[in-house]
Formats: structure tokens, C-alpha cells, sequence
């Protein structure tokens, strides 16, 4: 499964690189990393583009010793590991997307799918591994477009459908809880879907998901961003949108679990970690958007997550 | 010492204001709030001034009981508090101060100094009460000036001297350490002086101690923005005072313990404990700053903590 699953992100990169530069003209910068205690990436970054602010297609494939930080989490998420018994051999394979575009009716997309192995040190026959898959993808626009929402959320349930018609209404909950800003008390976006610890079916299984649900990135966003990046705006909405993206960052290294393991991970790649930042953000003092504003209807939406499809 | 506390931190931001005021021109915003589970605060903040981008300098008098988690972070720092003996009522006054100025030649100074008391529920004679003081002040700078740097430490140092003369060197060190970005290897500015769970002399002299300090902020700091608002400066400076910006974003969501009690108080106030963000900041994919230059000179120094005096 590592082998297939280093295989398929790498593929699934390509083809994601290509497409986006088509559409916005610019090239990505292409930087091969090596890691120091075990390991290597490839992060493609395109930055200030005719279309991206900010566009970030990262796979990493990792390997080492558990640090004892990232045990303790597992502890607390209940994975059997013995803190006593280490260290732990961990192995970790995922592919990280996140693209700001410049015009503010265009949203931001967030995906991420990873695979995941701990052994235990002695272990010879393998009967102690632990693995799980986990992932998700999530859209945050700063103007509310019910019909992106709609596009967006159709073409991830026709994804996961195709495996098992329980996942997304479970998967879709479990994004509008993840991605939750409990300080503001708002969901980052109109949500998408996101699961982790997956190892309830046979890895065989999941991997056709996972598959499935990556090779759904292009047609879930195109479209979206093919409608919206050249529609005109002012001032007023590029305000919102920056104020937006200060959420995008509270998000991300308050709460995000992703960000957290990687800040832990010795020798983690902090360039690649924070390529999901914007490239600009914004804090205002008690900003308040205007009663019945457009402004104010994403926010509504945000307190109060809805079902799309 | 609650109520002495509380005076003197309400006389030294009303003495503050005064003089920010009138350097830069353009008045505070003043909002009076209550916490619904007990205490209240004062937050002034002067945003899109003509000398800073945002300014602001808050008090705050909370009361109530420990929220569970800040129970167990007590733990972790020793604090003789048996969790099982709950609820704890505490009480807590403070006042923090953060200034971005618009020049990018002038530093951002913080500050912050508080009291805090806590009580075990069964407590009829007040002998298992714990108390300390805490804060201290320190400086980042987006271009190092050494004058600067040393202005201010000596003038820190000085406040520190009437009292202790050990004081200074060991709240350096502490500085150095606690505002420091562990996932970029660096200090987040030339720092100053920092102190916590301070209850190794009488009340009344620590008491002393924080008042000298708090009344040097003016003295710290009016020279040096007086000496950095006006000098000329181009985009190049701008966009790397935006770029420090962001690490001082990173610093204050992942590191800063302040912030992370303000998120797990129930009942707190999200926009006073932000008002520490900057107005704007950014974020670039492996931005490194040419050798030799004025910007290599600043990661020098924070990769490096020197002494200052």
C-alpha cells in the first residue's frame, strides 16, 4: 500500500499542476526536499499568478520514529500504542492542496489525503500495524455563491457514493465539525468532506476511495473558479476577502491537527506546512458586517452549516 | 492587592492613551465590556492612525472559576492545585499593550502585566490562596537599529536595577526564551524582559516591581518611535515589515500562553485578546533575504539573542 499510494499521489500532483497552470498561465516553482531523519517531497508552489494568490500542491512521503509529542496525540485518539514500547516506526504518505485565488468571489480549496503506518519496534510478522487513511476537501468563499456550494458538495457525494452512500452525509458532518473555528464560534467555509482514522474496511477498499474522491479535485473546483475569476469587484471586496483570510490563518495554526503534527514532526519542512497560509491577511477591530449585507449571509451560513445536496 | 492592582493598571492606560494620542494625532476607540460569567475590561484601540497601523492598549479584571483546562495547565507549571478539589475561583487583572506603527523603521512594542490569585473552594482563612505576577515587555523590530535596542533594554534594565539587580539578567534570558518561534529557530524581536508565577517576595515589593515597570513603557518607547515615524522608506521596506508581520502572527496564535489561556477562558473576549494581531500581514513560500543585506542583519540577531546592555 505504500508503494501504490506514493504512486498515486505523485500521479494525481502532475495532473493537478497541469491543469491549474493552464488556467491561470503561470507556472508553478517546483522544489524536490529531502528529509533529513527520513524521507522526501515535492512541493509545487505558484504564487502572485494571473489567477492564484497563492497555490500550493505538496505531497510529502515520510518515515521515522514516532516523536513522543505525536504519540501522546495517538494515545488520545485512542490508537494502540504503547508510549512505553517505543520508539515506533511510523510511515506517512499524504498530498496537501490549498489555492487562494486574487478575485474575492472565487473560493479558496483546501484537500488533503494521507496514508498512515505505525508498527511496533518488535514487531517481526506485522500483526501489530497499525494504518489508517484520513483526508477530506473543503471550500471557503468569501462571497456566498449557493450554486458553488451546491456544484462543489454534488460532486463529492457522486465520489463517495460510488463506494458506500453512508459516507457523505457522515463525512460531511465530520468536515463542518473539524473545520470549526470554536473561538469565533463559525465553520471555516460551506464545508466539504473530511474523515480520518479510516480502517474500517479492508485498506484495498478505502484506497479505491481515496482515489476516487482525489480524482474528483479538478471537477469539483473548475468550474467554480472558470466562472468566477474574472467576474469584476472593488475595493470593498477585496477588504472582506483579506478580513476572510485572517480566518483562513486563525484556523490553520490554532486549530488545525494537520498543522500541529507537522509543527512537531522533527525536521518537518515548515516552508511546505505553511504554504497553506495566504499570501496577505487582515485583522480589523470589531468588524461587524452590515444588516442583510452579503457579508452578513456568509456569516449566517457559517454559524449555521447547511445541507447542499 | 486585587483592588490596588486593578487601580493602578486603569490610571497607567488611561496615562498611555494620553500620550499615544497625542504623538499620533487620532483618538482611541474606547469599548467598556462585561463578562457574563463575572469581570469586565476596557479596550482602547487606535486602528489606521496616522503614526500606527494599530494600536492597542487593554485592561482586564476576570473572575470566576478555572475552566478545566487552564486547571491542568496550572498542573504542568506546578502550581499546587489538586484538580479533584474543584471548582477554583480566581481572579485575574492585567494590562496589554501591542503598537504596529505604520513606518517600517519603527518597532512594534508589546507589553503585559498582570495578577492573578487563586482560591481553593474550601478556603475559610485564605492560607491556601496561590497568587503571582507575571509580564514583562519586549520589541520587534522589522530593521534593527542597535541604538534602538539599547534605549530600550537599559531603560528596562533601570526599572529593574531600583529593585533587584539580579532581576534584569534573568528576566533577559527568560524573554529570549519564552517569545520565541521554536518552528522557525528564531526569536520573534530583540526582546526585553519577561517574568512568570512571581511569588518568591512579599506582595507589596513585587507589586513595587510591576508598577516601575509599567510606568517605564513610555520612557521605552516614545524616543524610538519619535526618532523611526517619519524617515522615508519604499515598497521593498513595506513588504518585508509585512512579511515580519506574519511571523508575529505565527508567534501570537501558536506560541504565546497568554493567548491560549484568552481561547480556553469561557466567556472571553475574542477582539481584545486579537487586538495583539497586526492590522495586515503576509506570507511568502520560501522567502529568504539576500546575504549581506539590512533584513539578513535582523535574522542575525534573532537567531542569535545578543545583550543588549
Amino acid at each position: 500500500m505504500r508503494h501504490r499510494m506514493e504512486k498515486y499521489i505523485k500521479s494525481l500532483q502532475l495532473l493537478i499542476i497541469k491543469e491549474i497552470e493552464s488556467l491561470d498561465g503561470k507556472k508553478f516553482e517546483i522544489d524536490r526536499w529531502e528529509r533529513e531523519q527520513g524521507g522526501e517531497g515535492i512541493s509545487c508552489i505558484l504564487q502572485d499568478g494571473n489567477v492564484f494568490e497563492k497555490a500550493g500542491v505538496n505531497i510529502s512521503i515520510v518515515y521515522g520514529n514516532l516523536p513522543e509529542a505525536a504519540v501522546k496525540q495517538m494515545k488520545s485518539r485512542n490508537k494502540e500504542i504503547d508510549p512505553s514500547k517505543g520508539p515506533h516506526p511510523f510511515f506517512a504518505a499524504g498530498i496537501s492542496i490549498v489555492m487562494h485565488p486574487h478575485n474575492p468571489y472565487a473560493p479558496t480549496i483546501h484537500l488533503n489525503y494521507r496514508y498512515f503506518e505505525i508498527n511496533n519496534k518488535d514487531d517481526k510478522d506485522g500483526t501489530s500495524k497499525l494504518w489508517w487513511f484520513g483526508g477530506g476537501s473543503d471550500l471557503t468563499p468569501s462571497y456566498l455563491f449557493e450554486d458553488d456550494a451546491i456544484h462543489f458538495h454534488k460532486t463529492l457525494k457522486d465520489a463517495c457514493d460510488k463506494h458506500d452512500v453512508t459516507y457523505y452525509p457522515e463525512f460531511k458532518k465530520w468536515c463542518d465539525k473539524y473545520f470549526y473555528l470554536q473561538h469565533r464560534g463559525e465553520a471555516r467555509g460551506v464545508g466539504g468532506i473530511f474523515f480520518d482514522d479510516m480502517d474500517r474496511k479492508p485498506a484495498e477498499e478505502i484506497f479505491a476511495l481515496i482515489k476516487q474522491c482525489g480524482d474528483a479535485f479538478l471537477p469539483s473546483y473548475v468550474p467554480i473558479i472558470k466562472k468566477r475569476m474574472n467576474m469584476k469587484f472593488g475595493e470593498e471586496e477585496k477588504h472582506w476577502q483579506q478580513l476572510r483570510r485572517g480566518r483562513y490563518v486563525e484556523f490553520n495554526l490554532i486549530w488545525d491537527r494537520g498543522t500541529k503534527f507537522g509543527l512537531q514532526t522533527p525536521g518537518a519542512r515548515i516552508e511546505s506546512i505553511f504554504m497553506s497560509l495566504p499570501l496577505t491577511a487582515r485583522w480589523e477591530y470589531m468588524h461587524v458586517p452590515e444588516k442583510n449585507s452579503r457579508e452578513e449571509k456568509l456569516i449566517d451560513v457559517l454559524k449555521n452549516p447547511r445541507d447542499w445536496v
